[in-house]
């Protein structure tokens, strides 16, 4: 089937007023595409069977590493290698996508996290 | 080992002033992102073993199918399925950010085009 175009400010726009939301927007074979909205500080992880990347569309995220603090902005990108541990916070709030395979948790190893959430749904 | 973090505009401003650029900016597991500036009509194709996903940044895309044409302007996205064929023009030109697994062609199965390139270098 012919495919339609997909506007990131339209997803955003059926989030709740929460802190943190993240949601299936696309697939691509068998990735999918995520938009997430997040704010504060999120829980030290590591996905140990995937990369994964992060696009900010709006504010700013700090991505700590164990070593070190990347401080990323709209229109930039960061490829997350498996296996490292990683803990991204925001003062100001960012939006993002996220381009990871189905199924990869959104706390990797900390699966007994608060922040985790069992099943992301589409938008 | 900590990755870094890619600027989209700073990878862009590396391009010389043709019409048509592709470059690779990163990798996530066997896939591959890349840059790609583009202006004019490209040729017509498909995948035939792969979805690629194109994410506009600047500008506007039609993509055109058999059976329609989808505009795609800046912070929007389209997934185009394995095996559809398609052909994106711009008068005005784009700027996008392209995802798919490293190899793929990009003029898929017209191999033999003038706008083939066999090896798609980084940048």
């Amino acid at each position: 089937m012919t495919p339609s175009k997909i506007n990131f400010s339209e997803k955003f726009s059926k989030l709740s007023a929460d802190d943190y939301s993240v949601r299936i927007i696309a697939k691509m074979n068998d990735y999918e595409f995520k938009i997430v909205k997040f704010k504060g500080e999120f829980v030290w992880h590591s996905h140990d069977d995937t990369d994964e990347t992060f696009i900010i569309l709006e504010g700013k995220m700090l991505m700590h590493f164990r070593d070190k603090i990347v401080e990323i902005n709209s229109g930039e990108m960061i490829v997350i290698p498996k296996g490292i541990e990683h803990k991204p916070t925001s003062k100001e709030g960012y939006k993002a996508i996220l381009i990871e395979p189905e199924g990869t948790s959104n706390t990797g190893d900390a699966e007994s996290s608060e922040a985790t959430i069992s099943k992301i749904e589409w938008i």
